[in-house]
């Protein structure tokens, strides 16, 4: 047992200040965004119908790589942030790894995740252009809960699209939600015209981010001084998870250190870029040579075995179209317990990154990701969302491959939240009845195929 | 909005090195436990079948201020201490109050609650003496889940008999036990004598910390090499959760102030006695002048309309007999859902210290309290566990004075841990089918004319 130190902490004042935009410095920009009708390239404008204005011009700005983060939005961050930079002694002696192990833990934020630091600027940004009532979608919930959170913060009202399936098992989110004021509503629901189109379709559809997104939007653009906001995939949501980095390349400077692999769970993006985009920024600018890994499902493989193409974000068609990595809109993910991550696409700059080889991805069954899960909360305590299982499990065979090497990595993994809400999925794993679900090369042509029909 | 420091840490060597054990600066000690048999004052030794040799002494201890805690249990706590001292600049806000109002949030413990502050150190202290499995009962789970994981850490077995309206009620501390590898029994049970008498009497029986307490003792003393281990109402329970205080005091010198008024809820007293006795010491010692509250809910409220008298610590009458105001061993608390404070007695240090004078108590209603978390929950994001909400709850009655006096008084609570678990709760009271129970005097003394007749 180490009487070393174990956890890294900023004071207030050394909080950064500045969001990372990695956009502008990237020497092969993002594919613009395409207005789906003309196929022309997005301007901030197009998307002011959707979004808070100031939100449309971080989403396509490829110039400045440091934005100033809000006073009133640092004002709210202090109340978690800094996060602690922990290092886990605990899971380095239970793996017998020489790797140094350290995670960045988010899940101490009030609301449970990384979540919060989008959800708070988003809503700071909407109260300040006059907007008073703002919708989302939310798979798990971990988004939901920290929108209805920073809705309330700024005394704006929240409506959010929760997935079917979430919604029904695990309620506790919808109850927290609720907790903090916000209307919740199962989709595909009936309050739509995109939800009523899929329920006639498949009356027992269960949803997914891609449906609940169509349903937010929706109910954003035909309703009076409202705003649609989002909780991954999109530039300017990853902009504001660079905080998580920016806070830990700080603290691993405090603990003498620098990663060589940098890991993050991977939904649409915005963890994985968050805990990432910081120090790959020394890897472009200064040649360093960390390596960043995505965790995602082996159940939605949009990294591993998707297509790099112009895709919807959502079911219904309404979002522009995005240049990215997709198992194709329609594609409809299984029903693991890691909700966040059941996204079809990746986010544009990750897309471009993965292309360009400046990052990797890999796979995770949902059996790996409750085992390495289990195995971290005996070891440090802390009860692992079943999203970041996922690096955890990532982290875990990387810490292996260094036992079997004798190397001693510095691994960083982001915990993006706790698994509280969750304990239905442990209870599966210990009892052996949890599933892992298989995505066959057929699935992603079909969905593929249908997506050129459609795009074309 | 403040921009002002909200939250307060200290550095890990700031970190209190010993516990505060008031017994020693009292001026009326602590009435001595009896052998319920002869009769005469227990000393060390006859706790030894039960508790772990050092804890026994710890109990006991009437002389030394401060104890030493062990060097591998101030490594665990470095993994989540010190906790935030926070000012609550939101639910100031939201009342409308001159009042300061701090919190301590004990919620970020990896576990999600205090419980861990003395779980560390009674398994420690088993290890040390070569003890290999441990018992426990739990209410709610809070206590289960820290020893469960204290347990792993230093590498024993845990058996822990959960209330079974709880185990039936909250499944997700079930699985959080069992994640960390324990097992797990609702209580009553069939699988001791003292659970098969009570469901023989009442085979509907949904049990109680007191009936939990018999199972665990009686698993304890008839197995090889195992012991006893307890959440609340001990000395030296209370003594390690001083840490808190402890803490708190030199963050409350970090922000500026000292409080008038500190506000902990009431099981079994160590999670109120843990953020008050350290300051209390002051008043003892130097004629400080704040004032201690203890929040116990009123459907089971042995401060504020029991009696003080010997009574046992369990239903079985396993225990030694305990100076305490108490409801009667036998009394059966309503199902409230804060399941912590669903205990028929009170420790006998804050149960002298409540007869000296030296602390107050009052009592809130079910409804009351969820009134105050839910508006907690919205002020400041987190949502506390439904024990904490009596805290916050009286610490609210007391802002509100504050408000109608203009009064800027310094009010401390600890918020003991989070409510993630238990939404279901939340759910019942959004919903208003959340219910009051109330108990008649009759009720009280019923109770205490049996017990008289047992312990005479």
């Amino acid at each position: 047992m180490s009487t070393k130190q174990k956890r890294f902490f900023l004071t207030e004042d050394q909080i950064p200040t500045q969001w990372y935009n990695i956009q502008a410095d990237m020497v092969n920009k993002p594919m613009p965004p395409l207005n789906p009708q003309t196929k022309q390239p997005l301007k901030p404008e197009d998307l002011y119908p959707i979004f808070a204005k100031e939100l449309c011009h971080q989403e396509l700005d490829q110039k400045n790589a440091w934005i100033d983060i809000p006073e009133e939005v640092r004002d709210m961050y202090k109340y978690y942030r800094s996060t602690p930079l922990v290092r886990a002694y605990g899971l380095e002696k239970a793996l017998g790894t020489p790797a140094h192990i350290y995670f960045k833990n988010e899940s101490v934020s009030p609301v449970g995740s990384h979540k919060l630091n989008s959800a708070l600027p988003q809503a700071y940004y909407c109260k300040e252009e006059g907007v008073t009532n703002i919708t989302t979608e939310t798979g798990a919930g971990q988004w939901g809960c920290a929108l209805s959170y920073a809705a309330k913060v700024f005394g704006l009202e929240a409506a959010v699209y929760q997935v079917k399936i979430s919604y029904n098992q695990k309620p506790y989110r919808r109850s927290i939600m609720q907790t903090y004021g916000a209307q919740v509503t199962p989709s595909p629901s009936m309050s739509t015209k995109a939800g009523k189109k899929i329920l006639t379709e498949d009356p027992n559809n269960q949803g997914s981010l891609g449906t609940a997104i169509s349903e937010a939007i929706e109910l954003a653009v035909s309703t009076p001084n409202c705003k649609y906001t989002l909780g991954s995939v999109l530039s300017h949501v990853t902009l504001h998870q660079t905080i998580i980095g920016l806070e830990a390349e700080k603290q691993m400077e405090m603990a003498g250190e620098y990663p060589d692999i940098v890991i993050g769970c991977f939904g649409g993006g915005s963890n994985f870029g968050g805990i990432s985009f910081p120090f790959m920024r020394h890897n472009i600018l200064e040649g360093k040579k960390t390596r960043f890994i995505a965790a995602e499902p082996a159940s939605c493989p949009k990294l591993t075995q998707g297509v790099f193409q112009y895709d919807f974000g959502d079911v219904a068609g309404y979002t522009p179209l995005l240049p990215m990595y997709t198992l194709g809109h329609n594609f409809m993910p299984a029903n693991i317990h890691a909700g966040g991550l059941r996204y079809h696409g990746a986010g544009v700059i990750v897309s471009q990154l993965l292309k360009d080889g400046l990052m990797e991805a890999t796979d995770i069954k949902q059996t790996e990701s409750f085992k390495a899960g289990t195995l971290f909360a005996k070891a440090e305590g802390i009860i692992p969302a079943p999203e970041s299982c996922h690096a955890i499990a990532a982290a875990i065979n990387e810490a292996n491959k260094c036992k079997e090497t004798g190397e001693e990595k510095v691994i960083l993994f982001n915990l993006s939240g706790h698994g509280l809400i969750d304990m239905s999925a442990y209870d599966q794993y210990l009892s052996g009845s949890l599933l892992d679900f298989e995505i066959t090369e057929e699935d992603v042509k079909r969905n593929i195929a249908e997506l050129e029909k459609v795009i074309k």
